[in-house]
């Protein structure tokens, strides 16, 4: 196929060979404009939710069909008004009905990209299967990135020290707020005018970040070494931030935990949590392990890489336990453990960073 | 592409629709010819003779060209003369000089599917790649496996208890006798009655076993899915041999090692050890981790799927060591963790087996 299906981009890369190739090419261009569909509700619209919360100056504007029941605030436009507005790129970020994507859809994305837009998805099913956005993709000179499906080919993890310092969102659980931490660390660190990059692992992630790699989709032979690629060489106060993935006490995720962990050689450690969550996510006879236990064994593992490795906080979701009781959780937490326990949302990370600064 | 790619066999599944799919078609077809091509040397055809080694009864005869430097100690043999002693399948257990497959190789292969036998592969590159081969297996109504490259889809590992019983083979580092130890045991258990099945994770191993999945080429959320298929309910008695990949301590590869901990959901380990080597495979700044830590954390590791996993013994290759020092390290081992430590070149497994069977 002459035509490439290409996303992420690194700013810094080992290899000159390998920045030329990418440098130009790889990331998501925005502004976007956000395509909600005939989402059926706010939740089905929740990829593009989390964009437009953490990087509302790129959405200039949102696209929805007739019987949308979604709505993230933005201005409603056409297609040629997001162009007039300067959109760079079509944002499908939504669950589409029943796995499959509809004619209406298509001769939306299709029209899309004859105005001059990219694509760029977060659906399983992929743009690129899509023979008439393919050939109209090509046809336009434009690009389709389908965020959960890397495609380039990563190197095998050397282990290797690299510059520049790294933090790593662990869990007790896939679903834990890992993203969200990680979120709320760069723009805290940034407010702060202190050098941090977000690094997506994901694919809501990928849209916030306009590069990154669904690392749960890599060949498991390379899943330390696209970490490496994603965080790679920098200056030696800059900080990658990287988004965490399920958990080294997840039955189904943890090989991509482990793997996460090496590939990171992470300085520093934020476990994420939820208290009210009864058992591992998906898999009902599995608890949720101790949190001493979690912290002891994903530290265990990040010393392999990197033996200064240390955690620097906890971040929990109260939200299920309410105000008050979320309030005496965090407090009990940073006395058992001599460390900043924050909720993102409601408390935000202040305590982490400063932490992170006096460390 | 209506013609599919297919490997791997598995005996008891738990859904008839998936049993139904995968019994007729999916393992590969014995008696063996085996393909040595031009290889340069004996070391070029390690896969070919471990499959000769292991599966003795199954090989036929060899396929040599004029300048081969490799020699299996099997009859040469002509694909007519292989196909009239009853050669089912094509073995290409070499490596390939610089990484291409030459046309003097292709015609061979292609020879062999008019006259009826399948194709099996160890290559990196794929058989399924090249369209002169396809288009000859569509036309005979052969198969191409190409083993290194899964192609069935694998769920998301659910981390339910299994029947049956399931030993698993781990390491301090790769490449330290895990496939050896393995297969040794099932040796020794069949001849002593016991029910017992090597399970294959890599090219070597499937073309021995006949059946498998390269669990390092899977994509990574479905590892330990990988690992739950390839070792599904089985009776009570019967055991389940796993062959290892990797290490917890390999900073390229344990996400592969930790995801088969989990899926295996293992009754048993054997720790796989080669005491001279000075550091990691390809990780020259790595040194070997301690033996009783590597044991520690696998037995960890493991009790997530499974809390009744033990230890039953020590393999290691003595070779480096020569016969006095090597009986003299077994011993040291044997007293220290109160485990069989064996050879399995030199001194066989009865000592495991025995372990496992008064266990």
């Amino acid at each position: 196929m002459p035509f490439k299906l290409i996303y992420g981009v690194r700013r810094h890369t080992r290899s000159a060979k390998l920045s030329e190739g990418l440098r130009s090419t790889m990331s998501i261009a925005h502004p976007y404009l956000m395509f909600l569909g005939d989402a059926p509700d706010q939740l089905a619209a929740k990829t593009a939710q989390g964009v437009a919360q953490w990087r509302p100056e790129w959405c200039v504007g949102q696209f929805r069909l007739p019987d949308c029941n979604a709505d993230l605030g933005l201005k409603d436009m056409s297609l040629e008004e997001a162009v007039e507005a300067g959109a760079k790129t079509l944002i499908v970020g939504v669950a589409n009905r029943g796995g499959r994507i509809s004619d209406e859809w298509i001769d939306v994305l299709e029209r899309a990209l004859q105005l001059g837009m990219d694509l760029a998805s977060g659906l399983h099913r992929k743009l690129g299967d899509i023979p008439v956005l393919v050939a109209s993709a090509q046809q336009h000179g434009r690009r389709l990135f389908d965020v959960r499906h890397p495609t380039q080919d990563f190197e095998v993890a050397t282990g290797a020290k690299r510059e520049g310092k790294r933090l790593l969102a662990v869990g007790t659980d896939c679903s834990v707020g890992k993203m969200y931490a990680t979120l709320a660390l760069e723009r805290e660190m940034r407010s702060r005018g202190l050098k941090a990059d977000f690094r997506a692992t994901g694919q809501t992630g990928i849209l916030i970040a306009g590069s990154g790699v669904s690392i749960d989709a890599v060949i498991a032979d390379f899943i330390s070494g696209a970490v490496e690629w994603l965080s790679p060489d920098n200056e030696p106060d800059h900080w990658d931030l990287i988004e965490g993935q399920g958990s080294l006490f997840h039955a189904s995720f943890a090989g991509v935990s482990m793997g996460l962990l090496h590939g990171a050689q992470a300085d520093a450690l934020v476990l994420c949590h939820e208290p009210t969550r009864r058992h591992m996510r998906g898999l009902p006879h599995y608890p949720l392990p101790d949190l001493k236990l979690c912290m002891e064994r994903n530290l265990e593992a990040a010393q392999l890489t990197n033996p200064d490795v240390a955690f620097v906080g906890i971040a929990v979701n109260t939200s299920g336990l309410g105000p008050g009781k979320g309030d005496d959780y965090l407090k009990r937490l940073s006395d058992d453990f001599g460390l900043p326990a924050v909720d993102p949302v409601r408390t935000g990370v202040a305590g982490i960073v400063d932490r992170l600064q006096a460390g």
